[in-house]
């Protein structure tokens, strides 16, 4: 390992330069007036390939291109497809960022960027890591495929065509993903799990025009009120979703994660309190909280559209209003099944005299892992190698909805090994990375794929 | 009367062009950016009340300028002092404008243009009398104040100022607002009575800062749902507001007008279904709808801010949301008291887990006006002579604030008499006004100066 220590350590500046240069690209997917930053940094990715020595190519989709590269010459080995995503979420509301979210910036030991964390600096120290190897040695420990989207925070419809359509063009023997966390600095972490998603807009129209709430009010639906009528009725202030059917297909945990949950020995919820900083915990107070975040399903309001929300004020009464939900689905329940069940239930809650209509977003299913897998087992002493201690088995709360169609589809392990830390501000101003995570990150990786080859 | 008429019939195409060029200025009271307009079409409206023989000019407040008028030459007449507004609503979402807002366009008898009828044609009609009077007999039958205010919109701080510590200036006999409307375009109607309004922002705060909801959706606090808990806690769908103590001070209405309000025998209640272009009216079914809209309190959410509301999805929960709401007031309910109970009601009715705040923005008090006093048979009398019919008297949903300010501090009546018509889309898209109501009420107003000063 010396040879590649110091290769690390003579190149550290530059690993972080070229990760700076991808994190100044505002490759945000859900906003069209960015699509061509979105294929700049995919270009950047192709180069950063090429220039190790991949074979990396750009795949056309009707959407965001995909980044190819293959590496497949350690004959005799088995392959691994490392999966990673170079968009990153919209930066609103933009005045609480400290520093521009696209000029990255170091504090406190910390690069503060959108996508430091979700997933430019998780991508790209594999990258690093990849690089180190054949730079010092020639080549891999095994075979390599690396695949990077570029509509993870957009639904990834390019990305589950070509997974379904194109699959024998990603034969591999395990994937690995690099998009999840850790607990804190100190405690390394695999997924044993993940929650599933759905997004959809519950869209409401009253009277055929805007109304003076002067004239009207008293006798005029009002769709804002009628959606929050809605979202009450669906989950009420006990965290209980009324959506009926929603818990049936719900299988209890295992007793092993459903004593880590009740015993919190790593006093996780803890520190989700500080992060959060509250006090209390909101929700399904019946459940232990990792458990409500790992394994529970859950409804969420995200935004609501309608009427004058600009400076001052304007009495009126629209004539039309969106929610945008989303829930999150333990891997027993399925996208699909769910919103079924959701637009049933919206439809049996809302009040007289409003029309309601919901639309279905993007959705993805759950995943859960074997931890006994022999990939698995690569991965988690690479992270004691690193971290002079044994991972945590976790599940996480957020979804990955490809973990769970590389699964299906290839029909191979998913190794989620992630160095992102709860304090990352993931989707949230002031998103940031550890440099230090990132280079543990870059060796972790190392040591995987040589115990992966071995 | 003939001489009046011939010049009314010859300087049509100039009336409608000098309201045109009203029309034209954007003057946003709500929005700083449009400071200027605002501006702009008060120096118009002192351009106007010069070129008929006022002595005219701005009178400078902390916000927007007054515009001040006066023609006091009829010796031993009384003094009418007649109030309008140049400011107009916002005029989002621009999408549904058929005609560019601020470019006013004729179709069908109507001129479409956001202020078309709230309020600069109403003002304008009143200032085309002025001048017809002034025209052909060179005096008016009474002494006239004029003053208009560009504040209506958003609050009318300034006005309200003005009138509280400098009312000597303003002494007059009775006062003449053209701001209200006709419940259809052949019954001419004056205002008995007018709600009130308190509008109000609920602010409700969670986590310190956005959260993603994949890793801490189930325990997090989030401030949208919390909103809809709020917002359904006070108003449920049987439109009955949930806030000790609101309707305690509610006087009942007299006989006649409950009676009007059962028996509706204009059919006004088909008419305002057949505005809203739905089927059912929404809200206390067991109250009549006139009575709702006009003499009943109602709670109404006007728009929610926080969280993501863009294209696309970003299944964040917000750190901070907030509710614009409104209350309209019969005129037994004050604002003061009613905000004061409103925000009691909702700090006890928010849910566990977040902060929550109430802000008051304006405020107004209702009125009720006697339909026996002289100047009231002056404006009846006036209306008959137009319309051929004794006006029906009605109480208005919407809030004209400084009407019962004019009442309480200069201790005289106030006449509510306009032209607008329920389909004039006040403050919503395609605002417009009728050009055969405009010189109907061009004519209405000169035979009511008249028989209010012979």
């Amino acid at each position: 390992m010396s040879q590649l220590e110091t290769y690390i350590t003579e190149n550290e500046q530059r690993f972080l330069e070229d990760l700076k240069g991808w994190l100044r690209i505002p490759s945000i997917s859900t906003l069209p007036e960015h699509a061509k930053d979105v294929r700049q940094a995919a270009e950047y990715a192709v180069n950063q390939l090429q220039r190790i020595g991949f074979d990396a190519t750009l795949i056309e989709t009707k959407g965001h291109p995909l980044v190819y590269g293959e590496w497949l010459k350690a004959e005799g080995k088995p392959t691994l497809l490392i999966y990673g995503h170079y968009d990153v979420q919209p930066v609103d509301p933009i005045e609480l960022w400290e520093s521009p979210p696209f000029e990255p910036t170091i504090r406190n030991g910390n690069i503060y960027s959108r996508g430091a964390s979700d997933d430019k600096g998780q991508t790209m120290l594999i990258l690093k890591a990849l690089e180190t190897l054949m730079a010092v040695e020639g080549k891999l420990p095994l075979n390599v495929r690396v695949l990077i989207e570029g509509e993870e925070e957009a639904g990834g419809a390019s990305i589950e065509h070509y997974v379904k359509f194109e699959h024998e063009k990603l034969k591999c023997d395990a994937v690995f993903i690099c998009d999840t966390g850790m607990p804190s600095a100190d405690i390394p972490a695999l997924v044993a799990g993940l929650r599933g998603i759905i997004a959809a807009e519950i869209e409401v129209h009253g009277a055929r025009r805007d109304l003076h709430s002067g004239v009207y009010g008293g006798v005029a639906p009002n769709p804002l009120h009628a959606l929050s009528l809605i979202i009450s009725r669906l989950k009420g202030e006990d965290g209980h979703i009324n959506i009926p059917g929603l818990y049936d297909k719900l299988r209890p945990a295992p007793e092993v994660e459903k004593e880590f949950w009740r015993n919190d020995p790593l006093h996780l919820g803890e520190s989700m309190l500080k992060e959060m900083g509250i006090k209390q915990f909101v929700g399904e107070n019946n459940y232990p909280p990792l458990e409500r975040v790992w394994a529970r399903p859950t409804f969420e309001v995200h935004g609501i559209v309608g009427g004058f929300t600009g400076e001052g004020s304007k009495t009126v009464i629209p004539a039309v209003a969106k929610a945008k939900v989303s829930l999150r689905l333990p891997p027993d329940l399925k996208p699909d099944e769910v919103f079924e069940l959701l637009q049933k239930a919206v439809k049996d809650v809302a009040p007289a005299g409003v029309d309601v209509t919901v639309h279905m977003g993007h959705g993805g299913d759950g995943l859960v892992v074997n931890p006994e897998a022999p990939i698995m087992q690569a991965a988690a002493e690479a992270l004691k190698e690193v971290y002079g201690k044994e991972p945590i088995y976790t599940r996480e709360g957020g979804s990955i909805p490809i973990a769970a169609l590389f699964n299906s589809t290839l029909n191979v392990p998913v190794v989620l090994m992630g160095f992102a830390l709860p304090d990352d501000n993931l989707h949230a101003p002031n998103e940031k990375y550890s440099i230090d995570q990132f280079f543990k990150g870059v060796r972790t990786v190392i040591r995987f794929l040589q115990n992966a080859g071995a």
